[in-house]
């Protein structure tokens, strides 16, 4: 069983302890593990290193893919681990320690991290943690579910430990795409033309003499958290594909649509879930997480080819896919987050982008990171990749949050994260406002009458008239633009003598 | 004369007055024109159109690259002829129009207008009108001193009407790179692959029986308003050229740095100006606009080649320039704006993005457009093209404007055009802030460190403290966030009691 998993001769006499492996990290150093999105993280090792810190001062900057599953942000930051933390995470405990100022936290467009490491514009990696399904004869490194960070993590280490993960399926071989962006000044176009384009090597190429550890482990991904769709996702998921039909029937897209690109949680994944019925067919996806959505369009029938950094399911998808996967594997392919997300490929795809807001305001700038302008919740993953250079930038949310306490269409959002520059389209279940070629005060008028909650709808035309007396291209009353967050910040709720 | 110009056979038939051509625009159309900052506009059709608009009621959109010149948005806008103008415009006139909401704005990154219009996410043009130093054989359109959208602009165009300018001289011929990225879904890789690869034709390719009409014009582009450098520019420019060899003799840029981009106006022009008196040598530009300090890097032996979008320099240098065109013709090149400030080309290029902000905040977010939150100024250009997706993302700006009565550095930012995650370097007279990798508490201990001006440091510090008790990755005193830009619009100055 090991041989098959490790079959680079003479490095299975490196097989050790996680402990063992563990002893390797020093305080202070740098860390990039592998995990993205709860998918492929290394689950022993950062488990080791927790264990240790209780007894010895052990402080590391860890960078990984994106978030991590099996409690493991949790864990690290219990055990004051984390002195730092890049390029997004998904822990409530994690979280708290950051808006706390106890865990510095580098919130990065998900494609850049490792082009700011390889250009050594940020620190180097000491150690670079994988999860593999195998090592191959010549010591390349198979990834199990994402792909993340991890080619570039390992390629620039100095460093490497490997944890063999026995359950995760030798299926996976053969389902990535490792590429590596050439050195400039002589950097190559990235020959990816389409999302089942294939232009790497199927495992990560690096001298295994820098395999320092392998540790052999069995525990699973965890599941995602996606809970199923309700009235108000289904009628986002409506509103939308009424749209694309629209699209369609005014010769703007075909009856294919364009390669799409949809964020992680509940909203994104129902929105493509709502494809099924739909006339669209033979759609593709060029996305960061394929989620139990990928499938169930797949199943249906609905759905080419995906291309992803991760694979994150729920429990029960999980269970069903993973066996399957010899079935799927001829129409997917995963990829580093740098090429998934990668501007030059998302511009010449034209990817259609579905990502979601925490509040967006009446000129269309997005907050996807910050409560109440201050707190932050994940980070802005790759939503600004793809935002930023798809064809088209949709951003979902629902009207209202908190039993109506909080408007999610607010008069200035009190952080941003993507501009009216990159935002065409909002949904929420309410309706849908097509912003592209719109200026600022159309924007507003749009917003007003297709996604603000009835509830709030008075306050908000009340604002905008007042703003627009101003005058501006942008009318605002500053005195009073992020006022309902204050007043949410002092009565619970948005608007005056409103508080439950 | 004209028979050099004009050398399509039987395009001569159809030359004709300004007022001949301009009476094939009619009430409600869009125009796509040429020109791009103060380069290489159309200047007869437009003042026809504006002499028309006094008699017959004419409103219509205009489409151009970026500003005009020959106070051409002024006269239209006097004229009440813009219903709607995009993507960009700088003209004191139009701007209050603007600001009142007499003209719908709509500010587009500088890359995206020609995608938009294409895929028709935008409306169709109708009418194109080109500035040319000739017509070829074929047919083929010769730009001037700017490409700006005016390729796509007349392929997308049901007509053509061009204006021949005389003043022009022929040498500018061959200057021009024209590309159209080919069709999705078979859209392949843009060829760029260093600042002088040439990849396209020296003419815009169209259907000759598309050309309307032809009108000759002698008169020339408008001069630049860029100042002299000045204490606080030059400061500017110490800065980061000591920063840059800081980043050489740490070994992250090679001593011929790497191709820059610089923003229009005073500073940026000083910025580049300033490396003159380095020891970087081999320089390269791929960038928009090619000013002064271009020409001045060229003649001191520090620039080997420079591609842009259009040619703006000052009554003088233009004047030194054009007759000697010959002479730097093989170190230049004239890109459609689409292709200088292609993201897939910025991010292969590793480009040094030097932009001016009118404002920033203690956690890297600038603001590069709206006063006070709400009057645009001029619009974002390139600068979200290039920060986006660069390699290194510098602003640049003075620490205080109007006599000190505003602080460019404000706890938050009115609005955003360039979110912290798209900032590397923020630059002013008092100094150079990094902020690469670090987390917005760091960011804003460095901003504050650096680039505040000394009046203000110790309310900035006031702010930051009382943000900072309250908690949050980033810190805000939400109610007061935007208090400096209101006390500003109320009192005249930021500060609290500090009114002249």
């Amino acid at each position: 069983m090991v041989a098959e998993r490790v079959r680079c001769r003479g490095l299975q006499d490196r097989i050790c302890s996680a402990d063992a492996a563990a002893s390797l990290i020093k305080d202070g150093m740098t860390l990039g593990m592998s995990g993205f999105t709860r998918a492929g993280e290394a689950k022993a090792v950062p488990m080791a290193l927790a264990e240790r810190a209780r007894t010895e001062p052990l402080k590391i900057t860890l960078m990984t893919g994106a978030s991590l599953g099996n409690d493991l942000d949790k864990t690290l930051a219990e055990a004051h681990v984390l002195a730092r933390r890049m390029p997004f995470q998904a822990a409530p405990y994690l979280r708290n320690a950051i808006n706390k100022g106890e865990v510095m936290f580098i919130d990065h467009h998900l494609s850049e991290t490792v082009e700011h490491l390889r250009t050594r514009q940020l620190g180097p990696v000491d150690i670079a943690v994988i999860e593999a399904v195998a090592i191959t004869e010549q010591g390349g490194i198979v990834p199990t579910t994402s792909v993340g960070n991890s080619a570039s993590f390992a390629i620039l280490a100095d460093k490497v430990i490997v944890e063999i993960n026995l359950s995760q399926p030798q299926a996976l071989e053969g389902l990535h795409d490792i590429y590596i962006p050439t050195r400039r000044p002589a950097r190559e176009p990235i020959p990816v033309v389409a999302p089942e384009s294939r232009i790497g090597l199927p495992y990560i190429p690096i001298d295994p003499d820098k395999i320092a550890a392998i540790v052999l482990t069995e525990k699973h991904d965890s599941s995602s958290t996606v809970l199923p769709p309700d009235a108000d996702t289904r009628a986002i998921a409506g509103h939308l594909a009424e749209f694309m039909g629209h699209e369609v029937r005014h010769g703007r897209l075909p009856e294919t649509l364009q390669p799409f690109q949809v964020g992680i949680g509940t909203i994104a994944n129902a929105v493509m879930t709502g494809f099924i019925d739909t006339p669209f067919h033979n759609l593709t996806m060029y996305s960061e997480v394929l989620q139990d959505s990928t499938f169930d369009l797949f199943d249906a029938g609905k759905l080419d080819f995906a291309s992803g950094s991760s694979i994150t399911l729920s429990a029960a998808r999980y269970q069903e896919v993973l066996p399957k996967l010899p079935d799927y594997k001829s129409r997917l392919v995963l990829r580093p987050q740098e090429i998934s997300n990668h501007p030059e490929v998302i511009r010449r795809l034209g990817i259609i982008c579905v990502n979601t807001a925490l509040e967006f305001d009446i000129y269309g700038n997005v907050n996807s990171t910050h409560v109440g302008g201050t707190k932050m919740m994940n980070g802005i993953g790759g939503s600004g990749d793809f935002a930023r250079n798809g064809f088209m930038s949709i951003f979902v949310t629902k009207s209202i949050a908190k039993g109506g306490n909080i408007s999610s269409v607010v008069p200035m959002v009190s952080h941003v994260d993507h501009t009216e520059h990159d935002v065409d389209i909002l949904v929420t279940e309410q309706g849908l406002a097509d912003l592209r070629g719109l200026a600022p005060r159309e924007r507003a008028e749009t917003i007003l009458a297709r996604c603000v909650h009835p509830s709030y709808r008075d306050a908000m035309a009340d604002y905008m008239a007042r703003a627009t007396a101003r005058g501006g291209h942008t009318p605002h009353v500053i005195e009073e633009a992020l006022s309902w967050h204050a007043r949410l910040r002092e009565t619970g709720h948005m608007l005056d003598g409103a508080a439950a």
